[in-house]
């Protein structure tokens, strides 16, 4: 194992990188996942973890097993949003372990890595590049339907690293639906056709929003604007999320928002954006 | 000047660090900058870009010289929400001149330097880190009261870039109330202790929201997180800025939300914070 801890948090050896067999322990890892796909945004806030965390649950629920990966590596939040606070172990062939959170889904983040969470992880992108990469080579993954990767906003090293890495990975790019965080969309779908990643489709998260008192429909960031982004680019569009409160609460308290509100519009959309996806499987 | 434009945007000439004037050139441009603060977050979309461009108008409302610099590099949002669309121009020397709001403020981003706004800046850490120095030597700032710099959430390459050049910069670190931001900002606090950066204080953004409907007060990301958590790290809370949609549809329009909205609780709340930084130039 090539995670060693410091004062900071967790130090990715840097040699790893140049490891003789690593090209080739990359594709044992990936030879296991059917399917892999990296949830990205332009920009931050846009609720791309809270995406992620319920696409994840949504297909886990349908029976299929599923990997999430965080590459978020300063602001890596799916350990909190699952409740899941403990250490990794390793096994005996010394990789690590996923936290689980069910029987079906498994994730890993730098944040169950790290001894102090309060401790900020000062890292230039060649480190990055390292632990990402440990990420897939040096992790007990074993055979997964899907592999769901939360990546940290915007076009720097972390989804390149991923980009460049994880052949065949398909991107969902997520937003809202106020102008500027489209702006910065554009900027991910130029991104993808740039590095030649496959864009599957755009999710508008927050759209639109219902007053709990008067029940009046709120226009929080706007609306429409996601889909109207994905026509004009020719991409495929997902689904519409409206912005709900007990999203926030769920994801601050680590508690599945899918299984508290199983009737509510976002779990149905996310449910609908699973099916789609399980056709990739089934097909 | 060595910004050179390519395909996919702009590219920082990378033989830039090793100037050997470098340092000098470094030092000089700092040298006419009376104060320069930081506006950091741990997770993005919590507003830190309106916090940055609305207290650099509230500053240079105030009389001060200000500059605005945007080293976001892959979500360069500062010219949108300014309203700034031009490219920039070089002067007699071959210096960037910063695009001007106003009499008193001029900003300078990556945004503004590429020809097709969509394109994304696919950087790795290196490349970000000689475009910061140059933003810092290579842009004719002049003499300045202010120099605020907004800088992408988290701590990886672009703030420790800030850190690591700009000496006596000061953090100002914006967080909404709920819980997910707040693990990420103390992310924040120990980036800060760990490089040696004076933390100015804390703003708590979209704290609280009143249905424009019913005017009830609506708890959108919960509310006081932010001054519970500042007051814990023994850090100054700046104040509570509460959900403005106004704010959302003036950034994306590029419209000053302080002057189009000026007796709304923001833009006092923005004026207050102004005049205690305004006490450093006096004091």
């Amino acid at each position: 194992m090539g995670f060693q801890q410091d004062g900071i948090g967790i130090v990715a050896r840097k040699d790893q990188v140049k490891k003789p067999d690593s090209d080739a322990a990359v594709k044992r890892s990936l030879g296991k996942i059917k399917n892999t796909f990296m949830v990205m945004s332009g920009k931050g806030g846009v609720g791309k973890t809270s995406v992620s965390v319920n696409l994840s649950i949504a297909l886990a629920n349908k029976g299929f097993k599923v990997g999430l990966m965080d590459v978020d590596i300063h602001g890596p939040d799916i350990p909190r949003m699952l409740g899941l606070s403990s250490m990794l172990d390793l096994d005996k062939d010394q990789k690590l372990v996923p936290a689980s959170y069910s029987e079906n889904l498994k994730a890993v983040s730098i944040e169950s890595l790290s001894i102090n969470k309060d401790d900020a992880i000062i890292w230039r992108g060649p480190m990055k590049y390292s632990a990402i990469r440990q990420f897939i080579t040096d992790v007990a993954w074993g055979e997964l339907d899907f592999l769901i990767i939360d990546s940290p906003p915007g076009t720097g090293d972390e989804p390149l690293t991923v980009a460049q890495i994880v052949t065949g990975a398909k991107a969902i790019i997520v937003t809202t639906p106020q102008e500027i965080s489209l702006a910065d969309v554009r900027k991910s779908i130029s991104f993808c056709r740039t590095v030649k990643m496959e864009i599957y489709g755009m999710i508008e998260n927050m759209s639109g929003f219902v007053c709990p008192h008067c029940h009046k429909e709120l226009d929080l960031f706007g609306m429409g604007g996601g889909e109207k982004t994905a026509r004009e680019a020719g991409i495929e569009f997902l689904g519409r999320i409206p912005f709900d409160r007990e999203m926030v609460s769920c994801g601050d308290a680590g508690i599945s928002f899918q299984e508290k509100h199983a009737d509510s519009v976002a779990t149905k959309v996310f449910g609908k954006i699973a099916d789609r996806m399980s056709s990739l499987i089934s097909g």
